[in-house]
């Protein structure tokens, strides 16, 4: 006789594979997690509907490698067993919320028997609550699905990985060990689950359509700036348009860096209040409008709040709402906005002026020395990357030395501006690289990171070797927590880390035969090792010890260390 | 002229050294942590309040080192810095509550300007929500602190610190940058901080009391079981007065082990249901009246809940209330009815049965191969641990087998069987090992970590090297997760793991002239090692590679593993 809770489905499935089969489809290839035996179950169901597992050194990590797999193949996944692995992932978790990366983060949990009976079990607070980790999910995901009724799950599951695209943000999905092979209708999949964002009101999308075009037709000096949120929320080929059919100058801000082509005559470089180039800043200071694209005006994105620019000059398009002026606009998304902005603009009707010329300055910035300053480092950097390299820079010297880095076409750079958590490059990075390997794109990925921050998830090295991933990665050695030495205490000893053999590691996590090591001290060394065909060829995992000095940090770094200082000493 | 807010002050002193000094009177030495730039300013006033601050290289091993440190010290301290830095210990801090540890957790914060402001601060989430972290901390701290003004402070951190003791669990204190030099009243710091327990009601103590008695006079053949709250709420001398004064038979849970002295002739062994030795579990089953202390009778510490006790034939003392039989005592504190138990019984009017033996059983699990198996291992470190030692183990084979470790006197063991976060173990032994250095004892530290566990925090080894820590580290090397291929998938991939040169992290970490690694593959090169002087004397760092079979498992885990695989799949 047939289950009665299953024979009115036409095509049964169990819970994990319709989860996987719908994942696959929404674009994930490979799932990062750690195994824990919540979850084991599901884990085999990974196999057959097309997913590689990854099973990371520790769960932060994991966390930090699905927001770098994300960044660049657009989701991804997460799979922690409860209380002890989710918690341990959630500050991965948290960072992809504030910093808006789609993460799908599945909890295996004990199943819905145990948790009804309140049954003090391993990895609990012992106090019968199995909400509790979910209830802390709730402020760092845009959608919490608890899986405890089959007839629910396959909606719950949709609903879950549309939100997670549309709003560009981690889910968490509770899946009891008891309703892994629970059966839901399988007939749903033969339907891809709709992830299109819904259209704007077009009565009122033409009303902000209209008002942008005046005030752009009317400005004397018009020009766009593109920031974190054009990247987010996947408008970049809009941005392109925009700056084709206008001809007006694009610059962008830190978290917008590889937003825009900067190879593109009309790109002028990176804008970010007072820790700008002089020409950047002129620049912006002299338009009398500013389109910006997906603002995040966040400390670290504006040099410390160091915006000269007035709200009576500034049209705001943001993912889900515009701002003109001071007319705000809810629920106008600026795809639409842009997109008819594009069609109706034409650069003949708008006062063109030209943009600052972008250079690199490595000759400038070379002070005769053979030390490797961060003024030197990163303009020279621009001239060894090479079109849709990936890019990653961690929180420290690399994330404020990266705005004087041009990039070629194509390039796409990851940092974790607003969050800013330390570790998480080493795993944005193994997750980036599998993310290009799924592709089936031969983009390199290269990382820059500090020898502090390194030092948190460097065992994210063994997965990288582990999966045969072929990343470059300079860690810049320079004696422990520069950034903050310029914050606060630049002698004091709570910033110095301890001294490792760093690509010692290498060989530990089992890479001595597949890698190559570098060491490298002076500014000769770097170029000819920059200038190596084998080197730029990356066919293997290659691993650079960079020595800057300990006291040297980049010119907006400084700049932006000083404001934080003050903000933070600030009392009314 | 004097600041209005301070003039009436006897003795001003900043916030942080309020804080600080409360925290060398309550016992800390060290403070475990990671620098971030809302913290910096308070590390400047740890070294002047005697307190050395320890750098752990990840925010989670921290949190581990400051519960193996609270484990040794009876409290501990962890500073972390907003977001980013507290997120990355929340799991270390869940632990510690799950498992009830009492961590003073101190964040570094925006200043109350920022938070008021609504700011877009690095490490928020970019909605001005300054309580989200604070928020998630309420459920796994049994007190939250947020120091926003000046008159309330001091008050804040002495009824944290009170909390912090008495219910032996972590609290959390939010200390905002323009904070930390705020002034408080230090003329408080006169008189020091009230951290005892406080009595019970004497009227119904005497009557739990009387009960208690009257029960345990008329049994035939009543026992003792000490558990994990005995340990944790410091009653180790009443359980071992009472001992002394019944001459009763004494047993231990997994979580209780270490409570009594096990060359106690009263001592009869582990108890955890089904998985006990026959011995023991024969005992236990005759009796008649069991006495607990401090129970907490979670899955893996009871053998996936297969007690076969009667609750008629059961008196429960717990921290904060006690039950015989049936019969609630809310509010009774374990503590006072112990002392009046043990002053008003004697041995001669109770039915005293002697305790099953516990010997050590090497030869009788000796298989006569040269295999390092589970069955031999665990009785064999018997014989090489010293009396003090602190023993600390890993969820996986070393928490089930060490149960057939017979401890010598005094030995403090420390082990996370309710939490079960892999890698505790590594930041908990850094914690214990500086904690017994702190405390001036002399006592050694030893380690035994699975080799999965151990991947996921392995560079807390870098801050035993900087710290000078001496421990004795035994990494179990068996290819991967043993725990869970008894639980689920013995041959599945997932349960792999990269294999790693272990040992040549040592060198790495800059341990190479300080240490003493070893690789051990056979009984005969165990054997020799523990019995070599200067590996016993253990004065330097000394890591051990253990190598053992991959599908072998100790008899207590088996049949744990299986019980929970059934939990697990269970349904309605
Ligand atoms: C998880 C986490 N812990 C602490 C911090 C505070 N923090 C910010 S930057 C930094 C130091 C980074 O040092 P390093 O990586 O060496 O960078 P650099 O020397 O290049 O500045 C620290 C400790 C943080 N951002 N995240
Ligand atoms: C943080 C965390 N992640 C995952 C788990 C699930 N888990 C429990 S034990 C274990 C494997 C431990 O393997 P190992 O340390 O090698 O132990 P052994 O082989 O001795 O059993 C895992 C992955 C956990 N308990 N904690
Ligand atoms: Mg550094
Ligand atoms: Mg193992």
């Amino acid at each position: 006789m047939a289950d009665i809770r299953t024979q009115s489905l036409k095509k049964p499935v169990d819970v994990a594979e319709y989860l996987f089969r719908r994942l696959h489809e929404a674009g994930v290839r490979s799932v990062h997690g750690v195994p824990g035996d919540y979850n084991l179950v599901a884990l085999d169901y990974l196999p057959g509907c097309g997913l590689n597992w990854v099973g990371s050194v520790n769960e932060l990590n994991a966390a930090y490698a699905a927001d770098g797999y994300a960044r660049v193949k657009k989701i991804s996944a997460l799979i922690t067993t409860f209380g002890v692995g989710e918690l341990s992932a959630i500050n991965g978790v948290a960072g992809a919320f504030s910093e808006m990366i789609p993460v799908v983060h599945i909890v295996g949990c004990p199943s819905t028997l145990s948790q009804r009976n309140g049954m003090l079990l391993h990895h609990t607070l012992g106090n019968g609550d199995f909400n509790v980790f979910a209830n802390m999910n709730t402020s760092i995901s845009c959608n919490v699905a608890k899986l405890n009724h089959p007839s629910e799950i396959a909606d719950q599951i949709d609903h879950a990985l549309r939100e997670c695209q549309l709003q560009s943000r981690p889910v968490y999905i509770m899946l009891p060990t008891d309703m892994v092979q629970a059966k839901v209708e399988g007939a749903r999949l033969d339907n891809p689950i709709d992830l299109t964002e819904p259209s704007n009101e077009p009565e009122k999308e033409d009303y902000v359509v209209d008002v942008v075009l005046k005030y752009l037709r009317a400005a004397k000096r018009p020009i766009i700036l593109a920031d974190a949120c054009a990247i987010r929320h996947r408008v970049l080929n809009e941005v392109h348009d925009l700056v084709e059919k206008t001809n007006l100058p694009v610059f962008v801000t830190p978290m917008g860096k590889s937003a825009v082509n900067e190879t593109h005559p009309n790109y002028g470089g990176v804008y970010a209040g007072d820790g700008s180039h002089p020409d950047v800043k002129e620049a912006v200071s002299a338009a009398d409008l500013i389109i910006t694209i997906g603002a995040l005006k966040s400390d670290f994105n504006t040099s410390g709040f160091t915006y000269r620019t007035s709200q009576l000059n500034t049209i705001d398009l943001h993912s889900d709402h515009c701002i003109v002026r001071y007319s705000v606009y809810p629920g106008v998304r600026m795809r639409g906005v842009l997109r008819k902005v594009i069609n109706q603009v034409s650069a003949s009707e708008l006062a063109v002026h030209p943009s600052p010329t972008v250079s690199t300055q490595v000759n400038k910035t070379d002070d005769g020395s053979q030390t490797i300053t961060q003024a030197w480092l990163w303009p020279r950097v621009g001239h060894f990357l090479k079109a849709k390299d990936i890019v990653v820079t961690e929180t420290g010297t690399a994330n404020f030395g990266i705005w004087d880095t041009k990039f070629p076409e194509g390039v796409t750079a990851l940092s974790q501006v607003l969050w800013g958590s330390i570790g998480w490059s080493v795993g944005a990075c193994q997750g980036a690289a599998l993310a290009a390997k799924d592709l089936g794109d031969r983009r390199r990925t290269i990382l820059f990171v500090g020898d502090g921050s390194f030092q948190l998830t460097a065992q994210e090295l063994s997965t990288m070797i582990r999966q045969g991933l072929k990343p470059i990665i300079f860690v810049l050695c320079n004696e422990g927590f520069t950034i903050e030495r310029f914050i606060h205490g630049m002698e004091a000893t709570y910033n110095d880390i301890a001294q490792w053999d760093f690509k010692a590691l290498v060989d530990v996590f089992g890479g001595s035969k597949t890698s190559r090591k570098f060491t490298v001290k002076t500014k000769d060394e770097l170029n000819k090792l920059l200038t190596d065909d084998a080197f730029n060829a990356a066919d293997c995992l290659q691993f650079v010890e960079l020595y800057m000095p300990k006291e040297d940090a980049p010119r907006a770094l400084v700049m932006t260390a000083e404001a934080s200082a003050k903000t933070n000493a600030q009392r009314e």
